[in-house]
């Protein structure tokens, strides 16, 4: 039986702005990566965030960013390791007071963009970002791209690790994603793209840019909330995955078992 | 055998901008409030004051306050009860997330400048903010001003609360701070200022500025920690209460006996 | 022959985060205030909306706004006149340099939210910002609700002063604005709304809630720029103000002539 | 005849937090750097420090720094062209708000901790930085490290140029700072960071960790304004330069010459 996971980015509205179908989008995932306030997200849209999800009966996850709202975590900062550690503790601390005062738990840790990209590469703030979860609460599932230093640094560090992968990316033979700045990064194909995820998942492989089959984990699949589309293509690739007899339920419950 | 605890505010430095004594101060004190981000600290500070008030045996606790970083939180905002709410959990979550990293537990959580002040007055605020510490954790203890909404409201949600004195501060005979904009609302002599306390703490009354005895629940008394003088009045308050044979600890250890 | 100006509130994105239909209002309205940084709006979003506004021919003006990004400038904050100016100051100036690098120059400022509604009621808040906008450039218009401190303090300083009346809000006999809490605040009606601006703009009344006729000074009419109905009213009253022969262009050329 | 500007980064102060001994540094500076809230520095801070530069006849600069307040600017942030010249320009007109206000005009601009070292190594954002000055106001003189792609870009844009040396850090051969990372790459000795000074605006050379002399225009001297010991420096090397019979005054007022 094959088993995966779809994680989404949520909860990223700030005060009067709204951004995502969070509502639409949490019908066809099972994880969910909500913001902490840091590059998007604030405490009200936390705790109805959370609140959804609990609707929704989608695992709670933090989803820590860097501290720049103005560029939404997606600028590459030069932190140090120690300044990462402190940032994913105090932003999986403060989801932890909504998951805590709604009743419900939290199941993993999704970094944010640049963090997120600055840990796939850097084994020094990958393990600090890895320290930060564990002490925290060991129990906590650490989401990274498959194949990169923060998947490693959870393992060493003694956490269950989800590895994720793209269904609107291409990837190099090293395992890498194509550069966005290179042509064909992306997949706009929606049938190449659930045909992708469904190889990864079924065969734990996906054919790089240079035509060579390569090995992938994939626990979770990165699913985008934003703007109709996004949706219709969730719905979508959970129908894909269901006629292709793949069970698709949280990772804390898949590594549980 | 009287009983109280010494409380102050710490962890108020933010990125490279330091202020207070923390390390002299946490000598004397047994509970520490710990700012959380929004009116002063940050994540770094955070956990640093978490282990410096661990390392002095000193209580922790969240301090939160409104999200007003220029202001130092002392600005009065037209914040809703929900509002409130909101951002008391998600501090509270977010020094949780520190003292669970540092293998600690939090004892309590005292509102910030006008959070507080505003909370001592507007039930609805008050119930607001009991309520978020209620329901992120039922054990831990509400400090508010002593005879002010915020205690009624700690009480009405069923946790234990700790009615805070000012040992600086003149009472009027309705139980209430006389205002900073009156004259003789300071208490400048030393000497004075730690008869007060003693008298509140022993007998339970303190005289109001209208020369009328008052009853006054002390369960802890607020110590400032900016400046040497201060740090030599925290040092002289602790000595002089040991005298009078009255126990110095934290409120926590208290309310469990 | 009668004049009025139409103003809009735009320039309100904040970095990932996009608001308003400014390019669709700016067709209908004549002076443009633009957000400075402080309760929405950014450098990038400054920038771009000084430019559309010159292609449209719209004036430009500063909306300071409370330090409240989260609360978007709209909940009353206890601040001290002083710091009104300085936010005053800071935030015409920084709008100032966009004027400036797009070779445009400012025709007015327009406070935001609970920073113009405080400076409407309280007069010291009202003369700081008047002075404010005095000692950054005398030449400057300042916007305020038509009869309030704010329009007083602007003609004490020396400012020439642009009263702003609404179309979509009912009056009090006082000429104070009908509280939003209150039943009938607002107009719903459109067609009661050309009504009440067309006669305010031809006789200087308006029929208040207390069916009294009062005086009214009419220089700007205030345009909401949010959602696909605002742009539609903004077209629709500019059309019938044209077919009432009231001509429409920005209170700076008005105030010249 | 020799002639030298000293410059020094003040106003750094934020909220309820104090940086600096401005009154004291500026006794002996000739060009004060004013941070503009973004990386330091408030409103009120800006208004103050205006003031107080005024007070000492010492010329007035922006500092514009990147949007990090928590990392006060020192963390290199990945940004684009763009947004360099959109911070820019927003900051030198914030400060242009309180210049204008206190009847004072801008002289300089000189960026900030990781914007000016980025801007020296990379010509893009060097040139975005010089065309935001030129186009907010070409009279502005643009301070840079002394041989950096920003002197280039600046004098490419059409702007006077002020280039910057270090007293206390020593020079490669190529005419870069050395690393701090690196050993010997600051001079403690205070006589020779005085007699480094006099030899680079005298001679305009400075001898390089390598043992070779190297060429270097020295027209501002970059001097630290924190602690007892820094201003003691200032006073120092002010004196020295006297000495030496070297003019010490404002970088603008020797351009115009």
């Amino acid at each position: 039986m094959h088993v995966v996971d779809l994680n989404c980015d949520i909860g990223e509205s700030f005060g009067a702005y709204k951004l995502g179908s969070d509502s639409d989008v949490l019908k066809y995932v099972t994880s969910a990566n909500i913001a902490c306030g840091f590059h998007a997200g604030d405490p009200a849209t936390m705790r109805r965030t959370v609140k959804l999800a609990l609707e929704h009966g989608v695992a709670i996850g933090a989803h820590p960013g860097l501290q720049d709202l103005i560029g939404f975590g997606r600028r590459d900062m030069d932190i140090s390791p120690e300044e990462a550690y402190d940032l994913v503790v105090y932003q999986i601390g403060s989801l932890w007071g909504f998951a805590r005062s709604e009743g419900a738990k939290l199941q993993h840790v999704k970094a944010h963009g640049s963090l997120y990209n600055m840990a796939a590469r850097n084994a020094a703030l990958a393990e600090a970002i890895a320290e930060a979860v564990y002490r925290v609460e060991p129990e906590l599932i650490l989401f990274g791209l498959a194949g990169s230093e923060l998947i490693k640094a959870g393992k060493k560090a003694g956490l269950r690790t989800a590895s994720e992968v793209f269904s609107d990316r291409t990837y190099q033979s090293d395992g890498s994603l194509t550069l966005r700045s290179q042509p064909d990064s992306l997949i706009t194909d929606e049938r190449r793209s659930v045909e992708q995820v469904i190889r990864m998942v079924t065969e734990g492989k996906v054919l790089s840019q240079q035509h060579v089959d390569i090995p992938i984990q994939a626990d979770t699949v990165c699913i985008h909330g934003d703007g109709a589309h996004a949706v219709q293509f969730a719905e979508r690739i959970r129908r894909s995955l269901a006629e292709a007899s793949i069970v698709v339920q949280p990772v804390g419950a898949t590594l549980k078992a």
